[in-house]
């Protein structure tokens, strides 16, 4: 196997799987795992065999590659803007399965709407969520504007479901029982305001994977009905920091070989940003981990190297070959073409990443 | 077309292409583009034409797709290590082009030749150039070792042509020239060793985007015989904050849709990392620059959002396109599988990214 490479520990897969599935059912949430993260069909079959309600995606490019595995229940959870291009592929996706969209004004429910009336023979309606803010600033209204928004998607024949709110901001030291709990608000708020239009909202959908363990469900007595998790399936160095996961729980990781030590203190390893990708937020104190040389950090990253301080620990030698547990994950799956599958030590099978490069 | 689409504006292209030809050409200095910028056979064709001595790649990846498209000088400017997986393929590649390897290490000299030698059909050698470090602190020996790792080289029955060097530390304000000295400095010191040690070292390789205006040639009495600068094909928001262009000769750009505006001074783009890539150094001041929007600034970037302030500007509407010029065009290019192709403001044709994700 040449280097870089991406491996999947799929016993540990397996096991992040079942323990998430088993975590939300417990607590009576419904899981729509998020494939941007894998972006594999397979690995979501497992999640839906394993008890998850359907998939979530961020786009419609990801929707048409799980709908084309005869994946049945897809919810595009993103502020969707359906322009020329993009309403017979809506269209295409709604008369194929269960769709439901994000939308966060009113702009994007009329066109939307329109999108559906000008196709005379859809049988299955385009079902919506309303996006809310919670805290992250991203996308999404407030949540008070959400039953504003849910009256002209209901009014112009969209089926409204409820809400759904990413609580993003969990994505930093001590944050995620503070963005669950934001979460929870905000969904609550966005239900109330839904009622006062005298709507339901059935569905009340947040997650991240750091908050996931902290969402206020119906076994809580909290207002979240399902959670949409993603990185989970496999974990990362960001997950590690964060507490969400211990090392022995990362699924997959980038296989590289030392290539040059130039000096005493310093070795270079041949996986660059092209494998692992820059994502680096401050509280994260390397470019990966290496845990066959905890003391040492990855400072410094170009598109074909990673070059690392040993620290006090040990220098490996030119030729080889070191594991690096990546950032963050979901930016990893999406720069290669497939996967080298290891069970019990082995690379035992070979998995495309189906939904690499969908980004539209 | 959908968004993000990554666009080519290819008069710019062509423009940059020629003023990179002439500029070096009119030093004295051979030019050598590392084609990891841009990933086509189609440009790398066109650099040749304009007088290109042939192409650096930066894997052996790269070398077989140019290679395969009858492609005959490459560099492959890495310090590589030709393992039992890479040596078939090295001396594959050796049979068919003019192939020249970077070393930095003693260890990487013998499994460099240890490859070459267990094929006894190989009829064209493998060439050499030696990496020294001119101040990035990344791969490369001290220069005063070059003339060490050249001799065990030439021993081992290697074709030292000289050495090479990666100026990279032009990347920051104010560092271009003092990159550019240091580089000349570099190179000169390492052609010493060579000297010293009885080889002769006529080629002298160097060269970044930044630095490149300033790199010390034949025609300035400089020690520099060649360059080897990948991004100015396109150029991107770091070489317009460096200033080794202007935002008119921006060659590549992404095209984004505004699908939510969540608050007055906020809007959020569909571009976002999956197609912009997370590179961001800290003078940069955001994820890419809004030509139509200057006084925006993308201060949040995640998958597939971008969140752009508007600043004392106007804000788009949902629905309106904008133009994103990303902060590092080499990791934009290896994000996508095509280009659309513009000429005269029309999309005229799509290209492939021929080696896009061939990290290996």
């Amino acid at each position: 196997m040449a280097t870089p490479a991406v491996l999947v520990d799929v016993g540990r897969l397996d096991r992040n799987l079942h323990a998430m599935a088993a975590s939300t059912a417990r607590r009576g949430l419904a899981l729509r795992p998020h494939v941007k993260t894998h972006k594999s069909i397979e690995i979501a079959r497992c999640q839906l065999r394993q008890g998850a309600a359907g998939i979530s995606v961020a786009t419609l490019g990801e929707a048409e590659t799980f709908a084309e595995a005869g994946l049945g229940e897809i919810f595009v959870a993103y502020p969707l803007w359906i322009d020329q291009e993009r309403a017979p592929r809506l269209r295409a996706l709604a008369g194929q399965v269960r769709l439901t969209a994000g939308v966060d004004s009113l702009a994007s429910v009329h066109q939307l709407a329109a999108a559906v009336r000008r196709h005379a023979k859809l049988e299955v309606p385009v079902r919506v969520l309303v996006e809310v803010d919670c805290g992250l600033r991203r996308s999404g209204v407030a949540p008070a504007d959400a039953g504003r928004v849910a009256v002209a998607a209901a009014r112009a024949g969209l089926a409204v479901d409820g809400v759904f709110t990413f609580p993003g901001h969990s994505y930093a030291p001590g944050m995620p029982a503070r963005a669950a709990a934001d979460e929870a608000a905000a969904l609550a708020d966005a239900a109330d305001s839904l009622a006062a239009a005298g709507l339901p909202c059935p569905v009340r959908s947040g997650g991240s994977t750091p908050s996931a363990a902290q969402a206020a469900g119906p076994g809580d007595g909290g207002p979240v009905t399902e959670l949409r998790p993603g990185v989970y399936a496999y974990n990362d160095a960001q997950q590690v920091i964060l507490g969400s996961c211990t090392l022995d729980e990362v699924a997959l990781s980038v296989l590289a070989t030392v290539v040059s030590t130039p000096a005493p203190d310093r070795f270079v390893l041949d996986a660059g940003a092209k494998v692992l990708g820059y994502d680096r937020p401050a509280w994260v104190p390397g470019h990966g981990l290496l845990p066959a040389f905890p003391e040492a950090t990855v400072t410094g990253l170009w598109e074909h190297h990673a070059v690392a301080v040993t620290g006090a620990g040990p220098r490996p030698a030119v030729g080889d070959r070191v594991v690096v547990v990546p950032n963050h994950v979901c930016t990893v799956v999406n720069l290669v073409d497939e996967l080298h599958v290891v069970r019990d030590g082995q690379v035992v099978e070979r998995w495309p990443v189906d939904a690499r490069g969908r980004n539209s």
